[in-house]
């Protein structure tokens, strides 16, 4: 299987170290460790809304136990007329907290133009599951010098999933973490958004050297789903979860983005208390 | 979502108190409770090929730890010229594996003919994925007064097979176990077989009081994966599990059905060893 | 691609005429030649509901221009509380419309047991989708001397369903029809029941010496689109078509079972005109 | 269904006379109508891999009947060490092609930084399947002036893809035909790389006032598929046609990209010569 991966020479060749020991290439960011023994909590809002809920969300992500802030500037949105978050504004908000909380930022980028705006505030670029194979966005994200987390497209294989990180690291850009987060099928629709794809994970952390994380919160779609699939993915073998987080129940309904599948700050708590530390 | 499963009228409407309690209804085959606060591994080969390779393979599967003994006399096989089972002769044997071991005997039955026939043998009737809309098997076990493990289709949707439930429920038999084995989708093809739906075994459990196991070996084809969905499906809050189980690397490939998926004795042990107990 | 069909041994190896002539098994139901020259349409009501309504939607098929008459009395129904066929009482209908009409009658049957007795009144046995893999039910149909319609699962592949209609072929039937009707898929809730998958068609005959119907009805899930996708079917070589048809836009609502995709007489007419007259 | 598609405001709001007249908006390519009263086929070599190749084949398609040339400069691919595309050169070739012949050239476009220089070569710029969601690419080709080739991702719902269209119409741009190219599904492995997905020309026509084309290169994959799915397209509606063609069976194997799909000149004739002349 993934014969053609060999092709991947930078992942494969270049790393014959991490396939003979079973060692996963450790992504700093800010000063966490991404691959290594502990896992990792990357929570936040879905979109940075305005600075007093990114602010009150980010502390609580920081009191849960959370090590990194994730929160969207740019919103991929399906369609034209949904909110398509504050750009620039948002960027300011997040590193205004993370100024604050000393949490390091991830946030998506969809725009190879932008990438190095984005770069100036963010500790991780984010490519998202529909920039999966946005090759001109990938290789503007490996020359930016900031590490990437690469979502699975919902569609995508595991073969062009890696492909899709060949293409960072052929320009020189080795620090990417792979994120599961939901495979589109034709039975979930009555039960979830997607079907989180946890069989994945070890298979490719057999064939591939870099971290591999989940985000229950997409897949799942509802937050009192979050908790269980986390827990699921890190018995896969995750190196870590990406959750997006609300204020509070009474929030929820007021957000312009997916406030449904976000957990609140206690939910966190209970997620994060288990795993053992900071990483 | 699934807002149709007011139409099961057994399954819903006649146990208020499971719905309200969030409890689940306790299947007992052979003195083992299936759906009680232990998980439940039922193991044994994928089909009885012989007398003497069932004993040693239901020995070690007892020594394990596993409380049911599985495995096909009647083997759905997508080729004709496939090995079919030992048939008759295949119950005969697993009767004496039960003999000798005290283990109740999990078998599947794909002709209503020959429901009152492998009742006689099995404590515990199993409906394979292809037959879960295979209606009138459905009534027949229905009728049979055994425990019946009706299997997901690999293909079917929530409502589908919550319904299939409830085929058997109208006839008079509330002794059901759900088990997910994979879903078939357009991204798996490199890496397993199938893709084990861990996302429905919540959402299942909040529409429907019956217990829910996970088989993960057909799922991911693959031994060496078995162990880790086996956890990612408990900690997911699946009842019980059901394990291949070959006699050893060596027999492997001498098997006439689906060897590269069975765990070694040695394996199953170290998945049953962290389940507390014997349920 | 599907090199293991080599296997099939009696429609690949006892037929090597047929692959080297690129040519068709044909099938005689009643006289009507399934893959011959001209295509043939199979049409008539969903389910059997009553004498009145099969004999008039009988007549007005024959009227349109349709050969053979399809109509269920057993129906194999997602949940158990909808209608599930008149059965025996449904067998003398669909008889009473074959001496008023001399049309062949189609119908489906779903248990091993009933075989017999469906083989008595039907001129053609139809294996529906949820049955492509009840591998008893197909060596009992093989064995009734009576020509076979064989659905496509709404998840099989070219493969298992070769092989499906090999199990039938293995106890001496020949006769069997291919039966496309729609693929699920995670796209089409929207606009389609099911994806009707026309590039089967080619491939498939490439590879199989059997006729291929496709079922245009099951797929749209809406009467409005079935003259199209027979269009389509038959410009990908499709040696027939299977159409459900309701009395009039009026009797729609009051059907019992699929109201919503069945065409009117008239627009049944159009759809058989062009053909080419009676096959 | 598709009860969202009310949110469109420009494909939907400002276009009443189109859903009311069942009609088409006509996007008229150098000279050619796409969405008027006769198919169009726009033909060509999958990647400009040089002058030569390029000008036989736009000459070979001009000959057989073909109104408009396509041809990949930037060329998306899988893997990176993949041959990419000839780059501006390649654009440089397609125009020295379009003073040749005097067809118009459709050519993709996958990143918003080279929109501009595209749109100086190119009569159509062509959104890939892998970019239906990138929507700053979207935005920017909104903005080019140029009509736009909207392909549908290969696991995009119809509402997914109407709002992709609706991101460039909102930019001003009305001048967008969709183009339907195979969908990813679990069945299809043995016999197509995708299944087109005709069953979504007619609804998406319903509901949308776009002409819709169809690629049969790439969701079968192979050449001698391709005249058949051509015609099961046009025979649901499709305004057209997007064909890959090769120099000849000789040439096939030489090339760099996808050369088993593309179809000869005499094939591309025999698939234009009923199509009632040039558009």
């Amino acid at each position: 299987m993934s014969e053609h991966l060999h092709d991947c020479r930078v992942l494969r060749r270049c790393w014959p170290e991490y396939a003979d020991a079973h060692s996963t290439h450790v992504v700093n960011v800010n000063g966490v460790d991404i691959g290594g023994p502990l896992p990792v909590v990357i929570a936040g809002p879905c979109a940075v809304e305005s600075m007093e809920q990114t602010l009150r969300i980010a502390i609580a992500c920081k009191d849960a136990g959370a090590q990194l802030l994730r929160g969207g500037a740019f919103k991929p949105r399906t369609h034209p007329a949904s909110f398509q978050g504050l750009g620039l504004e948002g960027l300011k908000i997040l590193a205004e907290a993370r100024a604050r909380t000393g949490m390091g930022v991830v946030t998506e980028v969809m725009d190879p133009r932008l990438v190095e705006q984005v770069s100036e505030y963010a500790d991780m670029l984010q490519i998202g599951s529909r920039s999966m194979q946005n090759f001109p966005l990938l290789k503007e994200v490996g020359r930016s010098g900031r590490p990437v987390l690469l979502k699975r497209g919902w569609s995508a294989t595991l073969d062009e999933w890696v492909y899709a990180a060949e293409y960072i690291a052929q320009e020189g850009n080795l620090d990417i973490v792979l994120c599961e987060r939901g495979i589109r099928t034709g039975v979930n629709e009555s039960y979830a958004r997607n079907v989180l794809d946890l069989n994945v994970i070890e298979p490719l952390r057999s064939v591939c050297p870099l971290p591999v994380i989940v985000d229950p919160s997409h897949a799942t779609g509802t937050s009192s789903r979050v908790a269980t699939m986390s827990n699921a993915a890190l018995a896969c073998g995750a190196h870590g979860l990406l959750i997006e987080v609300v204020d509070s129940e009474e929030t929820r309904a007021t957000l312009r983005c997916d406030g449904e599948q976000g957990v609140t700050p206690d939910q966190l708590a209970r997620i994060v208390a288990p795993l053992g530390g900071v990483a």
